[in-house]
């Protein structure tokens, strides 16, 4: 699943083609950049604790925890038994990644009237999970990095194109050893990522 | 569990003393009012698909189908399959039902440097369905019914007390055979519920 190592530094590359997701594994302390390598790419994200995939990244836990709705470098986010499971290290973005809409799913795309055939991120991180020996009965809400869903004064939600530049990334360090799985939403529902998906590239610096 | 039942409405109540949950079957179609008895109380709502409790009302898939952070009369919810679960028929209240926070828990207490003895919603919902069968391996995100966490301009959160007041009620109608769960909140964090939990009422109207 490595596409490139660097013999020096040790960094481990990983591309996630556009639509599709990837399941990588981390250890406590190491860093993670979800590069958005074309810009404006939605990227569906989720951790797991890697022994017990019944603890995950949470984000009314996080909300809670931050009493944040939107996460900024050096808070710690915590998992659904209010553990911490990721820092958010840094952020060379606008800083706007969505805690608030679930994942993209064939019911999602039923829903708003679209063909449920569309690939999506839930199926994504089903197939991922499962490849792993997990079969996962509840999908938790995804931390959606660069997606841009402002909130209104009156509490409405609408939808931006991701503002995202090329090259912007996120680095999370994780604070156990998880699966951190990342989805490069396909979704066109709102042009959240812009014209189309263009993919990313997840690096682990050790 | 019924506490009453009216002889001529068929009004079946259902007393949630303060600190505790109660688990209601109500039918497709019927009208449930969750009542803040005494004003000021934050009651944490559940609903599962009386058949399969993997399916439940879903903050945010909600949230995705509202476009809303906080639901009105007339809002259709939905399950984590995106589903019609339940519709918000009526309410009387100022109209703020926090979808953002995690339920109280263990956990939650030993975070914020309280005891954790103290009674919770989460292991409160979790002794209601077991006394039903069912071994809930995660807790949905709860629908906090009459809490006040309002999102200032930067996105932080921040905790008011209830604004409910005595007679305030929520209605709900069921859009499949549901198990509604509510927790009359017995957390002092924040004085969501003022000063102490003073627990609530359920009506169902058939």
């Amino acid at each position: 699943m490595i596409n490139k190592i660097d013999a020096s530094t040790r960094v481990r590359q990983f591309d996630v083609a556009p639509g599709s997701a990837l399941g990588i594994d981390v250890k406590t302390g190491e860093h993670v950049r979800v590069v958005n390598s074309y810009g404006g790419q939605v990227v569906d994200t989720w951790a797991f604790n890697a022994s017990d995939a019944a603890e995950y990244l949470s984000m009314e836990h996080s909300r809670s925890a931050t009493y944040r709705l939107l996460f900024r470098p050096g808070d710690q986010l915590v998992s659904n038994r209010f553990r911490p499971i990721v820092a958010l290290a840094a952020d060379t973005s606008p800083g706007i990644h969505d805690t608030l809409h679930a994942a993209c799913s064939a019911a999602s795309y039923r829903f708003y009237g679209e063909d449920d055939a569309h690939p999506n991120c839930e199926d994504n991180l089903c197939g991922v999970m499962r490849e792993r020996g997990y079969d996962l009965s509840v999908i938790p809400c995804p931390w959606n990095l660069f997606e841009h869903a402002p909130v209104d004064s009156q509490g409405g939600l609408s939808d931006e194109p991701s503002a995202a530049k090329p090259g912007d990334y996120v680095e999370l360090q994780a604070r156990m050893d998880i699966v951190l799985v990342c989805s490069a939403c396909p979704s066109t529902v709102g042009k959240i990522s812009g014209a189309e998906p263009r993919g990313a590239l997840v690096e682990v610096h050790p």
